[in-house]
């Protein structure tokens, strides 16, 4: 039994298994980012020809299913079976987009007047081989000459000493040792290689975002990005935010399952980069990783129970080094992998390397740090202060949770301007070309563009009748923003979708008013505005604030930072003077628990409307609409 | 198909499996030196009932085959099969007799005058529970008290942490850290507990020879031996001695059936006796291991391979801390396990520990210290300096290689003594009745005696007609110490036993003799000779000598000691003290390679008579003889 793609490629079924469980096998991946469980409705495939039997039709709309349109993991062939995958539903790892931002990221490194300095450092030795009058054992020989190099303090694991005798034999008594050098004196020796293999160092920059992982393999020596992949976090099969994959972990007993999942997505795009540019696992001899309190935890394998029941504890927030075998790495299995360090159980190492990215304590002025994705974290405060919370926005500026909502890569409408007399809205596609779903600075674009033109009301209701593009759809009235009768698939948000924003711009807001309250701050006393996310290419500032999801403050001052998780993770790679900071920034961050903050659920609620209940906070945006 | 045993026991059985592998499958062990590869005759038993395919009688004699016995390993049942196990074939692991010499060992470890300090100390902590208000993460509470004891400085690996969110709650916030003090104030977690589980502390002792394993459960607060327990060495499959297992580690690729076959023989007692003391494998948190230098690598998985070449290179003598986890024993997998340092490749753990033991190097006496096994050790020096060598005697004194070897276990001979008129042999037999063997100590004197009694002339050859004792075997000639038409089976010493005997004791002798004159004394400057293995309750130091395998010199000076080796994994496994004593044994001991040394090969050629060709050396004996 045979499933056949146009692309030519032939995949052997097993029988009872789903077309996206055969695929995925067979190292062709679509966009799931429920992870097969059919509920989000994005892993369709035509079938051309051949018997199969479809379980369920999930969010498919009746035009689809009838032009034989079906969800792979709810399909299971009975037959050979030929199918076609439109260009939407291919996961493609490593985002091309992404690469274009690595670019600068040496000269970023250099801004911050740092040396390179790995987590590892090598040193080269050219041991006199034994004799019969010169018979110390092979480590004995290894420490000597590094004594001679003034580095006798070397702890050397069981790893390390179980290759050491042939490493020494085959490079012919000339070796590298790879080493952690601490600060009491006692290094770590973390590799041993002869001169002839594994001679390049690369190292992993990993940010494991609740939605997606995102990966750069980097040069350790000259800081350039080699490649860059990202891929949705598997862990959303298990539940879209944090506390289900916490319930999850702890009732189900899937926290093997979802360390096991998020390692596997980083292996996949590890091996994929590493297999392109003929790089080998032991070369690689380093990771960083920046995550949220739960994800660390997740990756590391460490329950998190706790950090869902009050009041709120995680296992840890400074990581010791483990190593790269511990985490189960595909890379040099001694490597020492950094963890960013967490503040607490909701301000994890993401918000810490974006702390970190953006400089805000290094400057005078005060500054305002958010992170827009599942959760969205805020940082307020300069080089002496720092202050933090997290609320909880859900997935739907990742593209998750909204019916035609995408990652910010290739093909997603990044831009949208609706023309006030006709209403039709014109788009911008990142990459240029047809539009396969909507991104987060997409839907900010059309929710602020919706509302000046009065095709949704204060509340974000859509006006029946305003324009025909607002139609009746299967969960409700939808606006489309893309017509596409040959694929089968118009682009729209639907009423569903217009909630989910709603309710995160909200809960985002009313963090950041609470927050300046706790500090005792106004808005307008806020220097700097550094927004960090994975929503987009650039967020439209004007926008935002028109749906009164950023507070009204002069435009100049709002920084678009793109991904700082990942950025900072690959900074805390880089340098050792980094760490030191991160940790700094770590230790220094005050945290405000919002849910029991009294003040909070009245600003949230306030924040239910476009673009708030309190317009006088809105000053810009009072009189331009209506 | 089904095994069943006159002792009532039933075994499943595997289509194609022999029975001695059935009966290991089941837990019941067969006495297999040679691990089951039909060449060391030892496991009979009887067929009652039922069709069987022999592949193999090995060394059975004509009249064992009369009589049903088969060799188990070489038996394959093919159908329901019924029979007996002598008794001397079953091995019982556990030996009575090894605790009867461990009842002393706490006043032995109290006579070197130091405190009881094992490897792993223990301290109990009462946790203040978080609030909102002391959010603290859980490490960083252990920290805070860990400080507030001043233990401050304290490493983590992810096996404590992973374990410590569930351990904290289910302890209720009242815990108890064992860990591993370090001189350069960085102690190292080993492992938390709540403190309803796990309160009690137990280490092991093992003691791995080339033939045999030991195993002690030491009680780690009073000292005490709870229980101890051996068996063969299950590596004797892959060869007798350590050069042909170093071959199959490394040319066979065998390196990880080694190091698993030993690791499963330690994990079989260990956890036979935790199972009948109610001691939890969480309990066992620590443990010492002494060894010779290729014992120590196969136990460690690290290949052996430069130890057989010239200039013979050990991968490491002094071993770091590694795990419980890591040694894949099935103790507490986070224990620290200490490995008794090495010499050279030919000297190792097992020679320390036993230096160590017999306090060697605390006293002004010029002493000689021998470990008889499977490889002869010799050391020789006081409390200022030491110098040792090495010589391949093979395992005859353990019992293998043998006809009627077996170890110092209850139904060995121990002693014999032959009337010099009637030339008949009177037997001791270890816990008295039926012997089943004869083991290290009943070879010696029997030799001595045959010697003596003119039935073997000074080649160890039998003379012919001397008495009707000496009997043409299947094998050539051989000597009847002990009849039994009952069983079928008499036991008797070989000419080809004989021969390697002389060998053996050939070896021993030379390699004291070199040593002594490397060192520039001579036999009668040593004022104290210890005397250690595993081949017997006692050695008759008289008929050692009249053999010529010990020295002649005054009997007062040697002193038994037993199996040294473990006492010394035993001392370490308790004191601190003791542990430094051991490395600084190790690192003052100057190695001979005899192997290089001029004068070994012919001292050898020289001793291979009984006593010796130089009758000079033997004054006591010379006259005696004759």
């Amino acid at each position: 039994m045979e499933l056949r793609l146009t692309s030519e490629e032939i995949i052997k079924l097993k029988e009872g298994e789903n077309i996206y469980s055969a695929m995925k096998r067979s190292g062709i991946y679509l966009v799931a980012p429920c992870g097969g469980k059919g509920t989000c409705g994005k892993c369709k495939v035509m079938v051309i020809d051949g018997g199969h039997e479809v379980i369920s039709y999930g969010r498919l709309t009746s035009k689809e299913r009838e032009s034989n349109i079906v969800l792979a993991c709810q399909t299971i062939p009975r037959g050979d079976l030929l199918i076609e995958i439109p260009k939407e539903s291919r996961l493609v790892v490593g985002d091309k987009i992404a690469i274009a931002n690595t670019k600068d990221i040496v000269n970023y490194l250099r801004s911050f007047g740092v040396e390179i300095n790995p987590l590892v450092k090598r040193v080269t030795i050219e041991l006199p081989p034994p004799t019969i009058s010169d018979s110390i054992s092979d480590l004995e020989r290894l420490k000597r000459a590094l004594d001679e190099k003034g580095l006798g303090m070397m702890r050397f694991s069981h790893l390390v000493i179980s290759k050491m005798a042939d490493v020494m034999r085959h490079g012919n008594w000339n070796v590298e040792l790879d080493y952690i050098p601490c600060d009491d004196a006692s290094n770590e020796a973390v590799f041993l290689s002869s001169r002839e293999t594994c001679s390049r160092k690369y190292g992993l920059a990993v940010d494991i975002g609740t939605t997606t992982v995102v990966v750069y393999l980097v040069n350790l020596v000259s800081g350039e990005v080699v490649d860059v992949g990202s891929t949705y976090n598997s862990q959303m099969r298990y539940g879209d935010d944090v506390i289900t994959r916490i319930v999850h972990a702890t009732e189900g007993g899937g926290l093997n399952e979802l360390r096991e999942a998020v390692v596997s997505d980083i292996n996949t795009i590890a091996d994929s980069i590493m297999d392109r540019h003929g790089i080998e696992p032991c070369e690689v001899i380093t990771a960083s990783v920046a995550a949220n309190t739960t994800m660390s935890q997740l990756f590391w394998g460490l329950d998190p129970a706790a950090i869902r029941e009050e009041p709120y504890i995680p296992t840890l927030n400074s990581y010791p080094l483990w190593h790269g075998g511990t985490a189960k790495l595909s890379i040099n299995e001694q490597s020492p992998v950094y963890t960013v360090p967490c503040v607490a159980s909701y301000v994890g190492g993401d918000i810490v390397a974006g702390v970190l990215a953006s400089k805000v304590h290094r400057n005078s002025e005060i500054a305002l740090f958010m992170d827009i994705g599942t959760n969205g974290e805020i940082a307020i405060g300069n080089n002496e202060w720092l202050m933090t919370a997290a609320c909880s926005m859900g997935p739907c500026f990742e593209g998750s949770g909204i019916r035609c909502g995408m990652r910010a890569t290739p093909g997603a409408i990044e831009s949208v301007k609706i023309d006030p007399d006709t209403l039709e809205p014109q788009i911008g596609v990142i990459g240029g070309g047809h539009p396969m779903g909507i991104c987060g600075s997409g839907m900010i674009d059309a929710i602020s563009e919706m509302f000046f033109s009065g095709i949704i009301d204060q509340k974000g209701k859509f006006v029946r009748g305003k324009t025909d593009r607002i139609m009746e759809g299967e969960e409700g009235l939808e606006y489309v923003i893309y017509k596409d009768e040959a694929y089968h698939k118009n682009i729209v948000l639907t009423e569903v979708d217009m909630e989910n924003i709603v309710r995160a711009k909200a809960a985002l807001y009313a963090g950041i008013t609470t927050l300046l309250n706790e500090a005792g701050f106004t808005i307008d006393m806020v220097e700097k505005v550094y927004i960090a996310g994975g929503f987009g290419n650039y967020i439209n500032v004007e926008k935002a604030i028109i749906m009164g999801m950023l507070p009204d403050i002069p435009r100049e001052r709002f920084v678009y930072m793109g991904n700082t998780s990942i950025t900072g993770a690959y900074l805390c790679l880089m340098s050792e003077d980094l760490r030191k900071e991160a940790e700094d920034i770590a230790s220094k961050m005050t945290y405000v628990e919002l849910s029991v903050s009294r003040g909070f659920m009245d600003e949230y609620m306030s924040a239910m409307f476009l673009p708030h209940t309190d317009m006088s906070q809105f000053p810009t945006v009072t009189g331009r609409v209506f």
